[in-house]
């Protein structure tokens, strides 16, 4: 293998080398016959480990844990163009997540696109919509330049994925040169008349409330939010954000509502709506008869900066202009009984607050028992919660995987839909493989239950029986303990509450991968 | 509910009431919140039967399996942007085949789409490079028309996938219109000029060769290879193709090679390739160093139609040209001997030889393993061979699911790969619910063991570890057997020649899905 710091360097070493001097560590793969010279670059870069996935989805879901945990990008390897459409579902789900990540995807040799080989597809084509920046490296010479400049514009100035294509001539050649060692861009900073002209509105307002998101979420921003709220100041997050701190010690913003109708009763009244690190919350679908906006009619509204900007900043600044020396009270901690009797989400969640370690990590892909859970949760030991953006399911376990990566000192504990686990199984065999230390709780209840609330919501009927069938995961009903098994993670069934405490108290003590599939009301 | 034959039809109604019309019976969906309408749609439509996938590209390779079977096209349903990017290997992999399909893809409400909720993309960008043809029913007044344009576009000029997204509000407003009953297009004629250019070329020709796919692979259209044959042409089939009839009573064309250099070897002297049916025959990688073109130096070459022309239809007519009255000899039934010692790829072939009943329907996604099981199948009885024509591995077991639903009477086949067995196991749930009667086999090897040979033939080095792992799905092993029957699917483990015949025997005799994990050399 040629040292990569001499001039017979190929361009695979280029683009690995360059991504490693610029700190990348991870490498989420999934390749194919065009990857090789990829592979055994990595191979030869000790600063990146790779983790093999069974499934492109999976490698996205987990470069998107590992950068919201790291707040660095990783690095994933994808087969062409159909590795791509594979790894899309989670790319979407990642850009909405506002996560830095640099897909590599392979492509065949220049001269044989023209051929128009079984894999060929339009790479640019289909991944520019979701890639914040999008190239081809088509000379060995450019691919470690590309390399660096990819690794940038995954930082923004809207942080996200990004797209960097290799054709397999400009990874097998020789001719490659490392690309320079850059700095990310910084999160945009508000203008200060815009943070006065802010608190003086606010000052005005009956009912003012602010919906933020981004470093607003750290523990920093919240001690800021904290003082906006003790200003007088309602403060909410996003429905779903990509991170928070939350727990003991730590200021418990409320949450903006799911459902539209819900949403608007919350925030009748409210004249004021400022919103920093984010846009002005949207019904996350639409129905017939109800509001998109989820603003209420003759409430003003004030942008402090979308996810481009230092949210956590702007909050600090502002509670400054207001004055706001004191801060609302954090949360104080408190662990809740055993719970008895019926599983369910609540019942979990109080489980978790029972037994989630200090500075665990928290992947919600529960769908309509996500909610449930996360409010138990509220006083538990300090920990941080990552949600799914894009509401694209099967995100959990991928996402999970990526943070114990990461944080491999942290417990990870996800917490997924049936349904929404079935997308990404595969993320249990990695976890399987990398000692990955995940507890994966799988809410049972053999149903999309989520799209039985919506049949209703969206007014379609009555379902018929092909209708319910559509909206049933049951008949058969899928052997989670098995299937965990099968794939390398050991699993345990809970169908009461006690069964599952004593459970998910032996998952977490236990270092490395365990599943407890949790039957619950359906 | 509405009667779909009045006015107050909603969108949804009128989209699904004209494919129904013309002649579509089966939809393979994964819905979300947007497609509600849809689902009771087919809740009301009994001439669709609606079959539940638990990730979308399950979904779409039923539905290329399905059309492979019967010549129509399925329905799917997929939700929005994510959905359609699950749905997109399978997708990719279908327009390969040229088989027909009709994508329906969900999106939000018009008057939604502009505050850019968490599930909106540009799903027109996206799917647009993979789509024959590609439109968003924006009224509910064009619901019905625009279902029957998607039908005819479907079957071409090149038949293939395409996509009709329906907006949420489309779907749920009254005021649905069907649309006309429609003729599909038949395929392109060649002209009679052509046809006598070529006879009289290859009446010259010393080593005239014809490369053929599409209906040339039809009964009607090996019996017409069959007559070149006799006349002196060799024929031979696309490495990959969508279906072909084989077994005892049949021609049997040979078979381009996979790896370049044994193509160039194997077409040494031709000095006439003549192709119909496909275009020249390509590389399917590129490699340093080799071609890419498979044509030897000095070879003239003569095109007699693409994927959108009636291969079957032009060779008959070349036979004619060329006087050739006589054909070459059908494939007569041998049946081998029960096999024994080591199980491999070979002696599964044989076993399928001495199984498979008459008729049976072949879905081969059995990447390193498949070829050799597929020469021993040569004279069994007549039966259908379906391979993977896109390359995106993970396509055998959704085809086999859309094969069965197509022709319930008839036995399925699935041979698998267990990295690409991986990418879609989810659709052993679907055959479980279903009742599809397909067996699978999974040649477990715990290998991407393709890629073992391809990292030396793209002569990317020596894999170190790292390499090593990102080339090995062992590691833990999975389990097939558990994870099968996880998925509602009873299944067997074989890991000798004999204990892999008595359980394909009895896997076969069973009506309904089983699954044999055949343990085979990595």
């Amino acid at each position: 293998m040629s040292n990569p710091d001499t001039v017979t360097m190929t361009g695979a070493q280029a683009l690995v080398g360059t991504l490693a001097d610029n700190g990348v560590t991870a490498c989420f793969a999934n390749p194919g016959t065009s990857e090789m010279h990829l592979v055994t670059a990595l191979d030869g870069e000790p600063r990146i480990r790779s983790v093999l996935c069974l499934f492109e989805g999976v490698a996205t879901g987990a470069a998107d844990g590992f950068a919201r945990v790291s707040g660095v990008p990783a690095m994933t390897l994808l087969h062409l163009g159909a590795g791509y459409l594979n790894a899309g579902a989670n790319i979407h789900n990642a850009g909405r997540a506002n996560s830095p990540m640099v897909n590599v995807i392979g492509d065949h040799a220049v001269p044989h696109l023209k051929y128009d080989a079984p894999l060929t597809s339009d790479i640019i084509g289909l991944a520019g919509p979701n890639s914040g920046w999008i190239k081809s490296a088509n000379k060995v010479s450019d691919t470690g330049k590309l390399a660096s400049e990819a690794f940038v514009a995954s930082y923004g100035p809207k942080p996200g994925p990004i797209s960097l294509l290799l054709p397999a001539d400009s990874a097998w050649e020789e001719g490659g040169v490392k690309g320079p060692v850059v700095s990310a861009p910084s999160l945009r900073e508000i203008s200060g008349d815009r943070i006065e002209a802010a608190a003086a509105q606010i000052k005005t307002a009956a009912k003012p409330v602010i919906v933020m998101n981004g470093t607003a979420l750290t523990e920093a921003g919240l001690l800021a939010a904290a003082r906006l709220k003790a200003a007088g100041v309602r403060v909410l997050t996003d429905t779903f954000y990509a991170k928070m701190r939350r727990g003991a010690g730590v200021f418990a913003p409320e949450r903006m509502q799911y459902f539209a109708e819900g949403a608007m009763a919350d925030l009748e009244g409210t004249d004021l709506m400022v919103v920093a690190g984010t846009n002005l919350p949207v019904a996350f679908f639409s129905y017939p008869g109800k509001p998109s906006l989820l603003v209420p009619e003759g409430c003003s509204t004030l942008n402090l900066g979308g996810a481009d900007s230092d949210s956590a900043a702007t909050l600090a600044r502002l509670a400054d202009a207001l004055g706001a020396t004191k801060a609302a009270e954090p949360t104080v901690l408190k662990v809740p009984d055993m719970p008895e009797g019926e599983l369910n989400a609540v019942s979990i969640g109080k489980s978790l607050a029972r037994h989630m370690p200090e500075n665990a990590l928290v992947s919600d892909d529960g769908v309509s028992n996500g909610l449930m859970s996360y409010l138990p949760t509220q006083n538990a030991q300090p920990h941080d919660w990552m949600m799914l953006t894009g509401g694209a399911i099967g995100q959990g376990m991928p996402l999970a995987l990526g943070a114990a990566i990461a944080a491999p000192d942290r417990k990870v504990i996800c917490i997924s839909g049936d349904g929404a686990g079935m997308y990404t199984n595969q993320a249990l065999w990695s976890m399987a493989r990398e000692g990955a230390d995940v507890t994966t709780i799988v809410f049972v209840n053999h149903s999309y239950r989520i799209l039985n609330i919506e049949l209703y919501r969206t007014g379609a009927g009555n379902p018929g029986p092909t209708a319910k069938d559509m909206l049933s995961i049951g008949g058969p009903n899928i052997n989670w303990v098995q299937l965990s098994e099968a794939l390398g993670v050991p699993a345990a069934e809970a169908t009461t509450a006690e069964g599952f405490d004593a459970a998910l108290a032996a998952a977490i003590a236990a270092p490395g991968p365990r599943l407890i599939a949790a039957v619950v009301p359906g």
